[in-house]
């Protein structure tokens, strides 16, 4: 069965504080490389039947109206993964 | 500078209430042809300098201990994506 990964960020103009928590926490363990984190959502959908362009289309509308706040977030992306054998 | 992208997903055997509360919402929206939902974290770390192999291992690391809980998430990939122009 096809599997669909869609990615949730937050706008780049939002403020991410477990984004600065995480960062911090990085410092304190020695990853001083690390200059930034962003903390978003990843969904994996299960898809029936066929992968259609019309149901990437209505994936990603459900991803907009149902799996992101569109206010404060952006879907990244949305893609088809095959299942690992 | 380039990016990394971590994926942090819930283990299989996990009860995923947000997934199936998602699943639900899809249902009553005609979403009938997703059949499992499953959400987990993306992160995306900025990273200072090249990423060697070391780097990456200890971005691994890092996402073991202080992305995920362990004891009921899989890092499930760590890749690195280059900034889009």
């Amino acid at each position: 069965m096809p599997r669909l990964i869609v990615d949730v960020m937050p706008k780049p103009e939002i403020l991410d504080p477990q984004g600065k928590a995480v960062l911090g926490a990085l410092g304190r363990l020695d990853f001083e490389q690390i200059t930034s984190v962003r903390q978003g959502k990843r969904f994996e959908l299960e898809v029936e039947g066929e992968v259609t362009s019309e149901v990437l289309e209505r994936v990603r509308e459900a991803a907009t109206e149902l799996l992101s706040n569109p206010v404060i977030e952006d879907v990244v992306s949305v893609r088809v993964e095959e299942e690992q054998a």
